[in-house]
């Protein structure tokens, strides 16, 4: 089965620390960087999953709360929900940890392509809307577009870097997807990307 | 005066081949990204330039004309300018050349904070509305902002590995910098990203 294990008594996960150090060039990334839409069903380890999460959109300078992503007007209002064959949960980039929203494989719901079930991992980017002062709320659709296509990107480079497959996604069923999750009327799902091991050697 | 050196008289520019190979790691960029608003005055050589614009969304796949960043349905509706002292230039990412727009300095009209016209290169991403076909109107400043949010972060990590500055902006008169780089009506500004040796040793 999975080798994700994650604790589902305890209604949260910890992560092993994320490993921030060593690995492939940021060249070397870019070189690399492609999407891939046909996954292996293996399952991901936990520590793929923690070093994914801190890459994505984790605390990169603790005594500011800095982050690996930047957002506009320093807003923060993007939650990364990783939706596992054990469970959809949401991360806490300040503590690190996985926090159980449903024990359901929701990997179906996250996306209208077949692919997007078939991948073990599924990262859903949600913007909180109420976060986002101080701006027209026509701007708010755009602004999360931007900051969660940063996140979106981290996560391109970091699988390239890694040899693991992904592919960002726009087109989902917004409305199922926030209520399997159970968001609050001011959360928007922006993108959804799909994390595995290629089944093909290259396609886009 | 500055590094950069572009042959205005040609109405474009050779770039150096850009370095893909070496430099520091992901992981390494990931700790260290961050936004800075302070510059020094310092121009970027045209290696740098080459190296950014090629990172930020240059082609990594010849063959069949991938690039560093995604975009949403192969779109690669985004134009990257690149505003210099000199002028303001297109990249043409497949020839890996710029081409001149204007032979003037429009630093001071790709952002409405001060800062912008004092970093040496600003970038000005440009989503073409008419390349965005099979997809609702009001869904395209969405998807622009995601594919630009993707090719900024590949800036900012860029930055971070080779200890150069940026910030990625929303703040634009956008009518006023379109006129400037004389854009056409179906194309629309969606970021801009200021990029310079840091004044200070840490900000954002």
């Amino acid at each position: 089965m999975s080798t994700v294990q994650l604790n589902l008594d305890t209604d949260d996960a910890v992560l092993p620390p994320p490993r921030t150090e060593g690995g492939a060039t940021l060249a070397s990334a870019l070189r690399l960087r492609r999407s891939t839409r046909e996954f292996l069903p293996d399952a991901l380890s936990l520590q793929e999953v923690s070093d994914l999460l801190w890459a994505a959109f984790g605390v990169n300078r603790p005594p500011r709360q800095g982050r690996t992503a930047p957002s506009a007007h320093d807003w923060q209002e993007i939650a990364v929900f990783a939706v596992l064959p054990e469970g959809a949960f949401r991360y806490d980039p300040q503590a690190h940890r996985l926090s159980l929203v449903k024990a359901e494989d929701l990997r179906g719901f996250t996306g209208l392509q077949a692919f997007a079930a078939s991948a073990p991992l599924d990262l859903v980017y949600v913007a909180d809307f109420a976060a986002m002062h101080d701006v027209r709320a026509d701007e708010r659709p755009f602004l999360a577009g931007a900051d969660a296509g940063c996140i979106a990107q981290n996560v391109y480079l970091h699988c390239a870097a890694h040899g693991l497959g992904t592919v960002v996604r726009a087109l989902i069923d917004r409305r199922r997807l926030a209520q399997a999750l159970g968001l609050q009327p001011t959360e928007r799902i922006a993108l959804a990307q799909s994390v595995g091991r290629c089944a093909t050697p290259a396609d886009t």
